[in-house]
């Protein structure tokens, strides 16, 4: 059963980071923290809403681009928590740039690779202390998503063995490292009991995906949500997608 | 047997990137040229002495963390290769920074995917032209090193599936990006028939590498040529080490 006491997922003004954190407060035993960060609460009408109905929810402000604010973001977090951990980190904000051989730029290269690489790792070590301090107050249980994890929203676009399309050197080349920083994690973290794995969340019809994705965003975080209720030792340190499929890298 | 007409080679001035170009010359059927770049051309002596014993070799001033000064290194190879196209791109030149969790920087970051990432994906780009000439002047010859190739030393290093001790962030998560770099080259470019592989030397007793290291560059070149030499339809797109075994990613 998913039932971490805590949790951040960022990019969640709209699509899957939305859907996230409805997921969540509907879980049997919903978190008594759901941090929802986006890079404009102003504009976050949505989760705004979301929030209004739970009183787990705090809508916090948060770049991912700009790992610099992380300190200040994890300080709110941290005034929240009133001294318990974090259980669960849900890096899901990234950004896409679908540029091909011939249109792709190194400022490109460089914006993704700060969004969906740098941006997951650096807030990972920020919030570390506090997911290490969640993985303490359960000694001698086994790891999981309840107990201290770090997700990772990755693509199996961003994978080399599934690569058959070539093109979207950005986005693809970003995943790619973010799915090493996920396979790092894993291996510096596990002695601490920390999770770390790599999840694809399908092509899902967000404005991310655009309306000839394959499953709606519902559908996506119903999947990934049961994923996570069941990563384990077993499954640290890999690509899962949404229905549990380990995806090669 | 292999036998490109032309080659340049980055980071030309040392280590594993000398050896390949002193290998190169000792080739039953040398290249007519030889393109060896360094960032100081001024300091690299070893280079220059080589470059005395074979009017093949021109040394050639190349930064490959600044990609704008890609285009001038290109018409330098033009004016060169008087209309002929370039076989071969080596992508050598790469730097390594070790930061564990605790000490990895965003700026280390930034660095290590501009230089081993972003510039080895950049260099291709800007000298795709010449390499398609290449690829045009044989038509009908199957995929090879000495037809038209592009080959980006890696590092086992960057290999999630053999990513057992963690740490290292800002290389290992820039190789798993030029792994993806190789991996989409080599799909982008199989119709214009250019090969493109990713290269893991070994562990080389280098300036990067250290004493400690397993071989020398001199075993690991004459590996790789080797290995470079039966490259084909088969090996487009992998990651192959000096030996020419197959690495998972």
């Amino acid at each position: 059963m998913l039932s971490p006491r805590s949790v951040l997922i960022t990019g969640a003004n709209r699509g899957i980071g939305l859907e996230l954190v409805r997921q969540f407060l509907q879980l049997e035993t919903p978190p008594r923290h759901v941090f929802a960060t986006c890079r404009c609460p102003d504009k976050a009408e949505d989760l705004h809403t979301l929030a209004k109905s739970s009183s787990a929810v705090s809508v916090l402000k948060l770049d991912v681009s700009v790992p610099a604010s992380f300190p200040r973001a994890r300080e709110e977090v941290e005034v929240i928590l009133q001294g318990s951990g974090l259980n669960l980190l849900i890096n899901n904000a990234g950004t896409i740039d679908r540029a091909d051989l011939s249109s792709v730029t190194v400022e490109s290269m460089q914006s993704l690779y700060l969004t969906n690489t740098i941006g997951p790792l650096f807030l990972a070590k920020e919030l570390l202390p506090l997911i290490q301090k969640a993985a303490k107050a359960s000694p001698g249980q086994p790891m999981s998503c309840s107990k201290a994890a770090i997700v990772n929203m990755t693509s199996k676009v961003g994978s080399m063995a599934d690569n058959r399309s070539g093109g979207r050197y950005p986005y693809r080349i970003s995943k790619a490292g973010l799915n090493m920083v996920t396979k790092n994690l894993s291996v510096d973290l596990m002695s601490d009991d920390i999770l770390s794995t790599s999840l694809h969340p399908g092509y899902v019809k967000t404005d991310m995906g655009g309306p000839s994705a394959l499953i709606t965003a519902e559908q996506s975080v119903q999947g990934m949500l049961t994923v996570m209720a069941g990563l384990n030792t077993e499954t640290n340190g890999l690509m899962l997608d949404y229905a549990g499929k380990i995806i090669p890298w």
